[in-house]
């Protein structure tokens, strides 16, 4: 039996896990944390990073139950009286413009009447795309997945691909990686085999995005780099407020704000018509952004 | 009787006079002018400056006609073949933190089966209130109101302060002003006076909003100033892209992004639980960025 109590259990110490891998790789910076509680019920740790590495960077567990509000009744179309919801999310914005952003979330929800899912997914946003890179990010993702069951990279991939997309730029948010929603017992799947996916997710974080952090702190980057990313961190707002619905789903049901919007980025900019995206290597970038590219095996 | 071509021409003229006017308080900066059309039936002139007084600022006419797109059916209550839509759109960000940020929005709707109706409204977002400012800016409005109703001021601050309001900050975007919308024949009015007081509102702009920008665009300032600044633009980038109904509208229904998004500031900046706003002037401004003030009458 996978208990609320055991999953809780260990997304607290993949939270804990997670965070001393990132001070690791930076001796002297350490996570702010805040511990929060939500007046209906449950709340949460948020852990906060400033770095030379990182920008701004969150990795936040949260664990919330009580009467299901009627927001969510209605945009997860299930009813129930009361709910529990426990997970792990990760936005992490680099100071250097050759080492991309990373995203991932690891999630379980149930209700009083045996209803219950897992959801999660770790998309990667380069600013600057290098496909040697997407194509180790996406081997990484696709193994793990593999161990699990041959159906779950494919279709993960494109659902990742369909959910962090941006239609009003008609743009991907970066190269994609995996997302799933609502796994629950069907097409042979039980709680136990579930779970040891979503903690596998949960696991590949470090060692698959720790390497390309290391690999590219150092890099040198021209002004122009600096002034692309921050157009790049533009349009990472313009999903996070717009598009994602874990943020507008919190922005609407009286979320903790400050734990919510850790996701968007330390500093951003906007240019009406920029022309930089017609210049190499931000042009190559631009025209990876889309759908549909088979990534894992791309041949570089 | 009041043709759309007449709207049109007049809001057209709206937008030269007003970007004259800029225009004439920085000698050397001048508008760009985007022409662009919609595939579905008109089009508009996106016009954006950047000069020594504002770092981003657009001046936007659009006329807009076609079948009535399902979503706006479905968003606006109504049910019609064919729409024409027409208005006049102004953001501007200013260098100083001590110039406010304005927004002013003119439009006109009319549907082919003798639905119309006006809308727009002007509201300003001071980086840091000055609460003198405030109220000659609120004085303005309520003349401009009172020359066509004792009844419009009154209900059209209420309505500012109710729609340029972020929940999930309980705080307003700046000291509000007047908003209205489908303001059609009803309560008295017909189409001759409810287009004689939008014509009013568009004549306000450039008498209240100029003064404003002469008196502070020199100002000193202080690089806490500037940091200020750029929070309170990256709360004005989450009330657009969060709350601000015309821009959600035209990101969901394929508007044309790069004039819905001109409204956006230049940069902005998310700090993880800031205390800037502990600090005077700011901790005043935050207090005072509430609904309910009653800035016409205000005691200074």
């Amino acid at each position: 039996m996978i208990s609320k109590e055991h999953i809780t259990t260990w997304f607290k110490q993949l939270q804990d896990d997670i965070c001393g891998q990132i001070e690791a790789q930076t001796p002297g910076y350490t996570f702010k944390e805040d511990k929060w509680k939500r007046p209906e019920g449950g709340g949460g740790r948020t852990r906060v990073i400033q770095s030379e590495t990182f920008a701004k960077g969150g990795v936040n567990f949260s664990e919330v139950a009580g009467p299901l509000p009627p927001q969510a009744e209605k945009s997860l179309g299930i009813s129930g009286k009361d709910f529990f919801a426990t997970g792990v999310s990760i936005v992490l914005h680099p100071q250097n413009p050759w080492v991309p952003i990373i995203h991932m979330n690891v999630r379980y929800f149930e209700m009083d009447n045996n209803i219950w899912w897992f959801g999660g997914g770790i998309d990667l946003t380069p600013h600057i795309i290098q496909p040697e890179q997407a194509k180790t990010f996406h081997l990484a993702l696709k193994k793990t997945c593999d161990q699990h069951s041959d159906a779950y990279y494919p279709k993960f991939k494109d659902w990742a691909d369909d959910y962090f997309y941006l239609p009003h730029r008609k743009e991907t948010r970066g190269v994609g990686g995996i997302f799933f929603d609502r796994l629950s017992n069907e097409d042979g799947f039980d709680k136990a085999s579930r779970w040891a996916f979503v903690q596998a997710v949960g696991s590949t974080f470090c060692p698959t995005y720790l390497p390309m952090v290391e690999a590219n702190r150092n890099t040198k980057f021209s002004d122009l780099d600096s002034q692309w990313q921050m157009l790049r961190r533009g349009r990472y707002t313009e999903f996070n407020l717009v598009w994602d619905r874990g943020t507008k789903f919190g922005l609407h049901t009286n979320g903790r704000t400050e734990s919510i919007l850790m996701s968007l980025p330390p500093i951003a900019q906007w240019i009406y018509n920029e022309d930089i995206s017609q210049q190499s290597p931000y042009k190559e970038t631009q025209q990876n952004l889309k759908k549909g590219i088979n990534w894992a095996n791309l041949i570089t």
